[in-house]
């Protein structure tokens, strides 16, 4: 199912099909995001908003339609897991990323408070948030950093889906609230 | 000078207005804020974007413009002093400012990135962020949290301007990075 | 193999032992560690440093001969896993170990300076720190608090065990930096 | 008065003395404070040892000795300063102090758990971290880190005493719970 995530009619939309083929949502995992070079001093405004729109606004819309999904059935489960970056944890002054960075930590903020909203109403709703270093990815190709593709200096996209896994494999009782992982020379 | 800081065009236009009158802005600290009592789970789009383009936004563009008029009059020193929140230190349970919270740590993660910038180009510029805890206005009396007002439990708006006074009173090669201040029977 | 790991002269006596029966310790998980309920304001200095003796003494010889042994035997890989505890990464009012917070604060530290070493070297020894919440232990249980033993809020060993073993899993190249786990009710 | 701050027992006696002489202790700045350059993979355990006695465990004693003066003397006010590190907010791949951070992360840690139990037992007793970065003093000086003392890279001792004097004239409800400081251009 295609959906463009930056506009919050096609997540609703996105989430009444789903209800309506399959029943509802139980598990998501945002792992939309998009990283503009941009420093902090000179970031046009645009691009720091369209960062904002996906990382941030999608990712708070998408975990509130997952929760009211689960809710609406009766389910006292389920699990939202947002894939934050290393860029959430750390701001490097080397690492080309400090206007996305900002967007990155309000998403791990906004996934705390959810965590203690959930845990006060004695939910199993389970939330997660992933920060993965530097991934290897046709986008990321694409803006051809060339050497921060050695295996050394980068993650592959199935690294992060086996942090997911292990996320989700996790008994129901059993909360991983947090994962950071990278490749063993990558910069930050 | 009267600013809606929620537009960018009255943001550019108070900054030439400054240009014209005075020469430019040395100094900038970014007050201006909104918090809406909001879950993360309830919260409405349009409530947290309001908050966004207050407690972001509008500082991102404030910050930008301070250190455009600084260096364009081949000036070496300046200050952005932001105003954060305890909000955005830490992330309380019975706190009920969970969606407010990300956009102040997205405005120290900004903050940070900025002074990595302003370092390694070797200007004088410094940056600070405050944190400080609930704060005596009207308009949080308006909100009418009563028992909020007692006061061991929140700052008085000199207490807050005190540490303004403090950071810029430092000597030039001094960076004040960071303060957090609270009440000290205040609820974080 | 017993070793009593707050005397330095058995760990010591320890590696050489494995050393002259299995060649070395290639990988070395830090699990041993003891938690008096102890207030800052209260706990006696004896106690303190016997934490420390075993959180961050014991660990800091541990990971330092187990680097050796790697490098002794000119291998390249290998792995240092901390166990610390979720009291290192918030200091929560209502949780009775604010003494013992500390010494995981400084076990993380640790954790994270070695890391950066290690990376300055090139070499592909990875390290990790994993922050679990309570744990269902026989330790924890002769301390006997009850309440904590619900199956929402306490973890079991295997559980810390499933995270050690995600982590060893990942690929030599992928460093699992940092875990945090937890029961979903669990109090921090 | 001088005193070895690495005994407990000359601790004791220093409290004795002034007890006797003035009647006690209303405001502890604890500033003692050691560095080894050591690395994590390398640092040998006495002189690791000997950063805790002073860094950790000397501040422990101080701070404890404080309240039970103030609250002998059924005082309700008074505050404990405890002068931390910028190395105990960040760990920094270049900085030569990788062993010496924790102790400073441990500071941390063990002033936030003293502020949580000061404040539930609503006492106005009052503390302080404050995180400078590199100081010049003369003990650096004999350390010969050269380049480190142009005035854009170091403070100078009044800049730390200036932070003191602003925490301690701040109105006694008002608590500077953090305060973080550095040179301009200093590393971190």
């Amino acid at each position: 199912m295609k959906c463009d995530l930056s506009k919050t009619e096609e997540i609703e939309y996105m989430f009444q099909e789903i209800k309506e083929q399959i029943g509802g949502v139980d598990v998501c995992v945002n792992n939309a995001g998009i990283s503009f070079f941009q420093d902090c001093k000179t970031g046009t405004l645009p691009d720091t908003k369209a960062m904002y729109d996906l990382n941030v606004f999608a990712a708070i819309a998408v975990s509130q339609l997952t929760i009211q999904s689960i809710q609406e059935r009766n389910m006292d489960n389920g699990h939202i897991i947002n894939i934050s970056s290393i860029c959430g944890t750390t701001i490097h002054e080397d690492v080309p990323c400090h206007m996305y960075s900002p967007t990155k930590y309000a998403l791990g903020a906004f996934t705390e408070g959810l965590r203690h909203e959930l845990r006060k109403e004695k939910t199993k709703i389970r939330t997660t948030i992933i920060n993965p270093g530097f991934v290897d990815t046709p986008l990321a190709r694409m803006k051809g950093i060339a050497e921060a593709f050695d295996p050394g200096n980068c993650l592959q996209p199935d690294d992060v889906a086996s942090a997911v896994t292990y996320v989700l494999g996790a008994p129901p009782n059993v909360n991983v609230r947090h994962i950071c992982l990278h490749a063993i020379h990558g910069i930050l």
